[in-house]
């Protein structure tokens, strides 16, 4: 076997589940057959969640990634921010917990885009937190697309496949549009854009697509449903014509260019059929379409995963969960399914895989 | 017990599912405990599901309600439409189907307005082979406000209670804007038909509540969740304003006029909170905020009511199905859903229910 691909996971917001979740992640072996992690922040903030799950591991603090020695017993961790993140309240909305997700965040992607690590996992951050220390940023996907100078990036949902679930592959949502107001979405979508979606996901499905963590590509095509925008796709026009001027021209496009695809599709019934397993994924006009679907399927389990930047990141696709950190009970299953993705996309590349997003094309849609 | 409610159930797109669920749901006993049923359409269709089932039932041509007699084992039908429908091939658009099924709906809502039945199911209709037919409605819901003379209806999508599936009362979703271009939305909302949406689902849960088909009001308060329209409730005004413009006060006013009523929260999270039995009802603020629920959670058990009409009308979720129409494999769940849902609300008016939608206030507010 190669050397496992080595991540950094940050802290994220110290009053949020994020360390605690990262604590009892370490616990599970799978964690370290799949990768070595090391831990992104204030040591300190991890001892106390050591101590909070009564694990026997001991947090090691040090000064640069090839220093990490990870094992179920070890936490290797890199100090980032300033102490005065030890001084947050558990469960609370605190600028210092918001520059201490905020310093991780940074530090972390640093050591990404350096190659010093091979790709990053984020545990929680709280947006009015972050927003309290200044950063304008509505999460996590705006912010890596500013330190990685990149100005277009999707956010992409992915759920492991599970029975009954999505298809072998699991189920990867992408957004065409994110963080902004529903009314300036029909306006912000375009050919293009759907397109440079389209082949994300497709790229990033036949990665993640084996399901063994391993990065081995699959052979057969990612089957991408396309959601309309309009209710039924429009009506055939009766209400909404998005659906002939943008979305079908672009799956055309896209379907040209080689890709596995079809739409606009009603996205209610896109969405049962992408549940049954007919599409390994879906392309999403804006946030709720597509968050909607996939945080009923499986809110504690989905992965967040940032497309189009020249670093692999995966995410919890859950929150800081303020009313209930800091009480020993949060599930770390999405944050073990984080770090999984973030080890198989990591192989990937050091097995040649090159996401689309760094090749000349992308991006150059109109 | 009292007589039975006398119910038309209509069938909908000949081409379709809707004659085989139909005669699958009758051979079921609790369709007769809950109800009199009769069928309005063409009574040679019903025969040739009748055959395609292996269904001893025999079909009684009536000339008016009072003349039904319906058991497991007849079932009477009022001739509706011409027999050109019997010329409609299964699994086709055809505008003879579309007129077939507008005839029927047209002579049940006619008995239902003259109060000669007590209520109205129907099977699906579609869409593009009513058009075909010159009847120019996007659906069902606006058909029948046109036919009862009503300005304001809303859908309500409804699942009935199951284990690990909304509150004991099931989970009702209602849309405050409907078959409408999603760039509409946001123009189209207003305080007023938010409230009214509120009050018309608190009202139906509270009888459809019990689950028992006895349509006996439950003595404890529906509760009702309200979706933000923008991701995230608009992140504070970050990206988008209509939660605090137009959502947050007429939660308020909901709430002063004695509704229990939470809102706006982001819609991916509320639908999960919904599911997992935290709200009885969610007012939603277009198509596909309530039907990417609602088909995820369930959508060959859900039944569609339309909300805000002087009779009692429901349906089935699902659509004609075209692709799998007389093979007699169709999932009748969801018909005999809708005929429970009916009776329910039928009883609770002859027990002296009056829906909010007859009140003098509803529909006046701004």
């Amino acid at each position: 076997m190669p050397d496992k691909p080595q991540l950094a996971i940050t802290l994220g917001d110290p009053a949020g589940i994020g360390p605690e979740i990262i604590v009892a992640a370490w616990a599970d072996p799978v964690v370290h057959e799949l990768c070595r992690p090391l831990v992104v922040g204030q040591p300190e903030i991890v001892r106390r969640a050591v101590a909070l799950l009564g694990s026997s591991a001991t947090v090691v603090e040090i000064s640069s990634p090839d220093e990490a020695r990870p094992s179920e017993k070890s936490i290797p961790c890199l100090s980032a921010g300033d102490p005065s993140a030890l001084d947050v309240a558990p469960r609370s909305i605190d600028a210092r917990g918001g520059r201490a997700a905020y310093d991780a965040l940074v530090a972390a992607a640093r050591l990404a885009l350096d190659g010093k690590i091979d790709g990053l996992v984020t545990a929680p951050l709280h947006k009015e937190a972050l927003h309290a220390a200044g950063y304008d940023y509505p999460g996590h996907t705006e912010l890596l697309a500013t330190l990685c100078g990149v100005e277009r990036s999707a956010m992409m949902l992915y759920l492991p496949p599970e029975p009954g679930r999505g298809g072998p592959a699991g189920l990867g949502v992408v957004h065409v549009t994110l963080h902004t107001s529903l009314r300036s979405v029909p306006d912000l979508l375009s050919e293009g854009a759907i397109v440079d979606c389209a082949w994300l996901i497709s790229d990033v499905m036949q990665v993640l697509g084996d399901g063994t963590g391993f990065g081995t590509p699959r052979t057969h095509q990612t089957r991408i449903g396309v959601c309309a925008l309009n209710p039924h796709a429009g009506e055939a026009g009766l209400f909404g014509d998005e659906e002939q001027t943008l979305i079908a021209p672009a799956v055309a496009r896209a379907r040209a260019s080689g890709l596995f695809i079809e739409g606009p599709l009603p996205a209610d019934t896109l969405m049962v059929r992408a549940r049954d397993g007919e599409f390994d994924a879906v392309v999403a006009m804006y946030h709720d379409q597509g968050h909607i679907a996939l945080k009923l399927l499986g809110m504690h389990r989905a992965v967040n995963i940032t497309l189009g930047l020249p670093i692999v990141r995966t995410s919890v696709a859950h929150g800081t969960a303020l009313d209930r950190a800091w009480l020993g009970t949060a599930e770390s299953a999405g944050m073990i399914a984080a770090v999984r993705a973030a080890a198989t996309l990591s192989r990937a590349r050091r097995a040649g895989w090159v996401p689309v997003s760094l090749l000349a094309g992308y991006g150059e849609n109109p």
